[in-house]
């Protein structure tokens, strides 16, 4: 994989001075359309070979295009708000938005390997986190991004030869830290598990580039036209792909969904109301503030049909709690900046630190159901949602935050009856507007829509609760219960 | 101060539950108006004495409205992200958007009697701590918000009795932490500097509201009251209130500005430039990676006429460095985000952290410029700008950021050479819009809200640096000059 980046090659500086002229204001160019379009992020990795000449590329992509238009992020030590969250919250902080250039230093691919060289896991961890990066990768590419990934590389030779120069070099012998030193003794390994990397990421989407980095000239240049041929390729594209065909998802013989096996006949007289709801709602506060919460964190997700009492059911599990120890989050149309990001990013954005609930009112589902129904989205990408979803769920869960999902369901007939009662109080008339009354008229559409999210993404980490909700009391109490099961089944792993 | 709430206030049950449900249903009315017209965010300030019902009523307060458009904040312990920033930067990433209410415990206020009554610093200090708070208010006021702040208080024998209740209910015993306990012993000192707090930071526009916390009946209604009343009160002012006439800043006699006195003459030949800015550039590098640096940042402002050479200026800045030691923040129109929050927060976010170094190319003077020229601001708005930018540059000056700032001034002959050129150069042409000529003809305009800028925000702790960019070889060097110069005067002091 790394054999014809040990050949030694070159090009003098006659035959670069004449290059660059033309290579600087092409990418200028396309940095510039790139901007004007404002229609995808570029996301640039930077791996490879202690000096091999990482920085100074990155440096020289500073001076050759705009630096205004590129952010360049180095991921070192966490901070410990990152250590609070999911290790990919970071990146997602810090993902550029339409329109601009990131480059990552010490991205995923520089903290899977290290961690490989150092002992720090084995082979089974290693391959864990190379499927985690290519299913991030080819997130980002379907929601646009354009990837490139760099491995910048030097013989075991040419790297000893290397450092020694920058060592003795006053000018530079700063560069080298005592880790990087150490790291050519660790040669060997570095090569081995990068090449195990780089042969399981290289995909059709994001492919990775090999650069050797012994001649700063061959090594500018190269990096350059890279650069340049994947952008001007991608600004010519149409502006989206050629639409897959993608399979249907093959409709039900009987037409019957999980809804149809609910009992929404449930209910809970006043009395027996009251005495679960108070008792439930101590359980709760009782175990967000239990000392093993530190180790975990509860997101709650609310979702149902339009009057199924979402509001109640929230301000329910609100009223049992102190109001430091959560957050409600209520999801409507995407700000310019949510926009500008993958879909996913909006909702990153919000999970809760260690200690933390967050309740979502309305969440990243909204793409499986309103985007679906309403055509607000291609198939293509409510189809890819589901898995993207489980991917996203299961990054959540094993940071230790658990994740309980609500669909609160009705039925037609209570739904017209909780619309009509809302135009007819004037104090709940702000609650219903013609959005509602058009919903209503896909009444199929939606089912079949939550049908099939039910099914492709009640997991076991991140099952759906489907909540009978004809009755409110009945709905809340089983609000209460599910999460504080939940909480319980996540503390008991401790004992 | 506190007399009146130390009388024993109380409501009886049966009239709380009569008043309650037409308070709850106005509060909530009150809530969605607020959100609907998405004019002016609400911020909820809770202080007072321990155990004097403050977690209870901001609960209350989630109950009776809609928690989903409230914000409860809690300032503890600073993250290390907090601790490598200016004080006020935790406030600032926290402030609700328009439309919603932030409820903030822990917060100023909090900090800075606890400071004082632990005795961590003097009256002085604690006197400062008023200052900026009340500046700070003046300016969110002024920017639109609508400000509670309320004092929760009890007598020193009613909070002896209430802890005591308290701690000997297994239900609330979880709530008094050792530290508040200890607060009993101190109640004197926290009272007598409260007490100063209170007097020194009740404005007009933002008063502070004593409430009696020993009946949790009175507290309640009378807390709702305030905030009912204060939102009506402000939901049903003109959009804006009343213009004040604001004194005109004086016309200059003979309109003759800072920049007149510029010698634009000013040239470097080519082999000066080059030898003075490689060397420059290699100083820059050095000083940033200097071990004193850790404990500034650094914030580089640059403005200048169209065409004045910024961005170029920048480039070799920039080029001096490694990419992972800066980052540029190009200032353009603000996004939805931005608008939903008072001016200076588009800047609070971007503001660097110890060990950093950000770029502003274009920067908060968009309002005393831009914006001023072209009426996108009352004058009142423009005009006040002055002395919260003022403030703000105070605020990173103290917490170790050393505040660059630029101005490039070329003459309108130079501009009109450069604004054909670009014309005429097709690689150059996207730098050139009708906006330019525009701006061109209010050429004096712009003279004179320069002059203004620089007469009252140019301060001894962020000078403003003009720059006589007619020979951009002089305004590159002199900028990077500028920058080493200030650095290592900010090093010097710790020496």
């Amino acid at each position: 994989m790394f054999e014809s980046a040990e050949i030694g090659h070159a090009v003098d500086d006659d035959t670069y001075k004449a290059a660059v002229p033309a290579l600087r204001q092409a990418l200028l160019q396309a940095q510039y359309e790139l901007k004007e379009q404002g229609g995808f992020p570029v996301i640039v990795l930077i791996n490879g070979i202690e000096g091999a000449g990482k920085g100074e590329t990155v440096k020289l992509l500073s001076e050759w295009m705009d630096p205004r238009l590129i952010e360049v992020r180095t991921f070192d030590q966490q901070t410990d708000e990152e250590l609070a969250h999911p290790p990919a919250w970071r990146y997602w902080r810090q993902l550029p938005a339409k329109g601009r250039i990131g480059v990552f230093f010490g991205n995923w691919y520089s903290q899977m390997i290290q961690g490989r060289v150092h002992g720090r896991f084995k082979d089974a961890v290693l391959d864990q986190a190379i499927g985690e990066a290519e299913r991030l990768e080819q997130m980002l590419c379907d929601e646009g991004a354009l990837i490139f990934k760099f491995w910048f590389h030097l013989s075991k030779h040419q790297m000893k030869h290397r450092l020694k120069t920058l060592k003795d070099d006053p000018l530079h012998s700063w560069r080298i830290s005592p880790l990087d030193w150490q790291q050519s003794k660790t040669y060997d390994r570095f090569v081995r598990y990068g090449e195990r990397v780089l042969r399981r990421t290289s995909r059709e989407y994001a492919p990775w580039h090999v650069i050797e980095g012994q001649d700063s000239n061959y090594r500018s240049l190269a990096f350059g036209n890279i650069l340049l041929e994947g952008l001007q390729a991608r600004l010519k594209a149409p502006a989206r792909g050629v639409q897959q065909a993608t399979p249907p998802l093959g409709s039900s013989l009987d037409e019957r969904t999980v809804l149809d096996a609910l009992d929404l006949t449930h209910a809970l007289s006043k009395a027996d109301y009251h005495q679960q709801l108070i008792q439930e709602q101590a359980r709760l506060a009782t175990l967000l503030r239990d000392k093993r919460m530190r180790r975990h964190a509860l997101v709650a997700v609310f979702e149902g049909n339009d009057a199924a009492g979402k509001g109640g059911a929230i301000r329910r599990v609100a009223a049992a709690l102190d109001p430091r120890q959560y957050h409600i989050v209520s999801i409507a149309a995407p700000t310019q900046e949510e926009l500008a990001q993958p879909y996913l990013w909006r909702f990153w954005r919000h999970i809760p630190a260690k200690g933390q609930f967050t309740v979502f009112d309305r969440s990243w589902y909204g793409r499986v159901l309103v985007e679906r129904v309403e055509g607000f989205c291609e198939p293509v990408d409510w189809l890819r949602a589901y898995s993207e979803i489980n991917d996203f769920e299961q990054q959540l869960t094993e940071a230790g935050i658990v994740v309980v999902k609500f669909w609160l369901a009705i039925d037609k007939q209570t739904q017209l009856e909780r619309f009509n009662e809302r135009e007819e109080t004037p104090f709940k008339r702000y609650k219903i507007t013609e959005d509602d009354w058009r919903n209503r008229e896909k009444w199929d559409d939606y089912r079949a829509a939550v049908g099939d999210m039910v099914d492709r993404t009640s997991t076991e980490i991140a099952p759906w609760t489907l909540v009978e909700a004809n009755d409110k009391r009945w709905a809340r109490v089983k609000v209460l219960r599910t999460l504080n099961d939940a909480l319980e089944k996540a503390f008991s792993k401790h004992d």
